[in-house]
């Protein structure tokens, strides 16, 4: 009897470990934007964003064998790495955030920026969105409510419903949807209040990345942005998801919007793979933050996570890749436009940079999500050797969100397969 | 004007960082025990425990640089690496600690392990010693009596005074002690089940290593372990710092201690630097984790992960360092007994394999601490070449725990250098 991969991770990791398609995908090597399985098949990866700049690049796989040949340590000691590195990645935003804090993964960066808030502010409620995710430790968890924690919600938690571009709050469009959010943030604020925490920190993806990425123009979070102000809370921009300059025209989401926040965090892309993650804020939020909490990451900002990080970051420049992602994002949303023009499930495109996708509708009239369609397609493309996947408050919407190398010929390729899948999947 | 390095660090990563030594060291290259800073100068780590099997380490690194330029993703494809490692780690262990969930620090670890009590048990109360440290999240910041979070502590923890050998709770020794440290858990439950939140789990480090090692013979954990399943309670064994063999008789700390504990976490030492972190547990209390959590990690269990904690275990089991660790810890116990002969300022000697120490009174007879003492002497053997530092109930113990492959001569440099400090250093 031989065991199955699958049954071997059954047997040592347990059960419910979550995996990707009915066919789960058996990786063995990576280069650029290309994956390749265990049958020597080759993937389009028009999905991970973590391998930022390329699967495997050299110069970041080079850093990190030099710098772990040479030295690898902690903060207690010091160590140049850091600095450089947080000195060219402050300089990637505008001012005031000019210090950070290295972690190793975005939810303890998120983790940490609460409790940067609450240092600011003196009071512990936050408000998410109802269809986010900002990571997976036990404070952090309480801001899902699309996995609900057990043993339930923390009274310092409240949730507003996620904008919708295609399907706005009320019905109301543009600037009316904007302050129908900010609304809702208000009415929270004062549910907090009522209950005695007091209103800390809005925390949102300036992209709203799980909530499916809505269309939402610059200034689109201005009203929000005062109704926080005035209560005295902070907003922390979690860039774990857009940031790296992959939304094409800006560097970072918040820029993109229009949004000054007081906190932002990073996590996924910023090393290339390597468990690397930061807060970055001005220095008295810092001071706030380091004269009230003592904090100290044995992994975080170390000399290798330095490294890899300050690699990825110079790739990111030197290779323009946020001007590709800008460029061939645009093609790439232009190619899904011209399928929707010839399938009626495609109820929009939308998307920045390289990070877009196509919500799919059972009936463009009704918009009624095509969930379980949607689903068939990512798993189609992959059984065509492109992976994606999907999102949304409805989980309908197609998510492509490669490497930043991808290119026009891979965009092509990526939409040439959706042609092919879209035309062989039945919609119901 | 020169900017200087700690000038730096204040301005990019914010005030009140820690740093060791009164005269920071600034290190730029290690090799096995051995590190050198920026002026050439080198320097016998008898501190750290993290490059466990050595500084830079060719085998963990090559496994390092050979798996970055491959490939790496995360556990929603299937790899081979993560299943080879976790088949590995946990044939370390007794039954049934059959699986393993991997993330990149031991704060994510233990946060995760608190989760898993809580499915096993329904519960949240959790106990602690009130000399502990088990991570920076902030659910495990609130296990933390010496560093306080701001805005107090949760209904759902209570804490037990530190087991101490050397000054014995109630001045009862051995097993009494037992006895008296059962009973304040047992006094706690009731507390917790008052409180309404009930008992969840007792968590300690097996070594209670940030409470100075205490010298407690294997049983001594029996009673309250006891007192612990009868309540419904469950136990997690945090083993971030003896873990790996560094207790030289035994692999874990529990094992060495005869504690069965319900729930394993590890960290630090795990990939000799790169951020890796796990719990392991029976394989039916993960299942009762992931059927209640929905947790992934995107970094945790990444084939180059992997294949760094994998090399570590490797060459801890081909180098023999469990051994090393055994005969030399007992070999530099013997010099610092020998040092007890001849200053006075030596109250206790104690520790197990690569983990040992000696606890500085100012009066053998009143055993008053001589903390500002040891942090002299931690200086002045930093300004000899020699790293190590101090930690215990009132910060008067030599903490020393270099990486694994530490010898005979060096714990003979050790002894001499310390001898040399121990007799220019006035004690008041």
């Amino acid at each position: 009897m031989t065991e199955t991969l699958m049954q071997r991770r059954a047997r040592l990791l347990g059960p419910n470990m979550s995996v990707f398609y009915e066919e789960p995908v058996h990786l063995v090597r990576g280069q650029g934007v290309k994956l390749w399985d265990a049958d020597g098949r080759e993937y389009l990866d028009c999905y991970n964003n973590v391998p930022h700049v390329g699967h495997c690049h050299p110069r970041v796989v080079e850093a990190i064998c030099q710098q772990a040949g040479t030295l690898n340590t902690h903060t207690r000691y010091l160590h140049e790495g850091i600095l450089d590195y947080v000195e060219a990645l402050t300089a990637t935003f505008d001012d005031p955030f000019d210090t950070a804090l290295l972690c190793c993964t975005g939810s303890e960066a998120n983790d940490v920026a609460l409790r940067m808030a609450q240092a600011l502010t003196g009071k512990t409620g936050v408000i998410a969105t109802d269809h986010t995710y900002h990571g997976n430790t036990t404070a952090v968890h309480q801001l899902s409510q699309t996995n609900p924690p057990p043993g339930g919600y923390w009274d310092s938690v409240a949730f507003v419903p996620a904008p919708d571009s295609y399907r706005p709050l009320g019905g109301v469009a543009g600037m009316a949807h904007a302050q129908a959010f900010a609304d809702a943030v208000a009415e929270q604020i004062a549910v907090l209040e009522a209950r005695g925490c007091g209103f800390s920190t809005l925390i949102l993806c300036p992209y709203f990345a799980n909530e499916g990425f809505p269309d939402l123009p610059p200034g689109w979070l201005d009203p929000v942005q005062e109704v926080v102000r005035k209560a005295g809370g902070v907003i922390i921009a979690d860039e774990v998801q857009p940031g790296f300059g992959r939304v094409g025209t800006h560097f970072w989401g918040h820029q993109k919007i229009g949004l000054r926040p007081d906190i932002v965090t990073m996590g996924k892309p910023m090393a290339n793979g390597h468990p690397v993650a930061a807060v970055v804020a001005p220095r008295d939020t810092m001071q706030a933050f380091r004269s009230r909490f003592r904090y100290f990451n044995t992994f975080g900002g170390n000399p290798v996570s330095c490294a890899a990080a300050m690699a990825t970051l110079q790739v990111v420049k030197d290779e323009n890749l946020q001007q590709n992602a800008r460029d061939v994002g645009a093609y790439a949303v232009e190619g899904l436009r011209e399928l929707a023009t010839r399938y009626e499930c495609i109820g929009d495109v939308r998307g920045a940079g390289l990070f877009f996708g196509a919500e799919m509708v059972l009936d463009r009239e009704t918009k009624e999500p095509a969930t379980a369609f949607v689903k068939k397609l990512s798993n189609g493309m992959r059984q065509k050797g492109v992976l994606l996947n999907f999102l949304g408050i409805h989980y309908n919407v197609l998510k492509i969100r490669p490497p930043m190398p991808f290119s026009r010929a891979n965009a092509d390729q990526l939409i040439e397969t959706l042609d092919a899948v879209l035309a062989e999947t039945p919609l119901a």
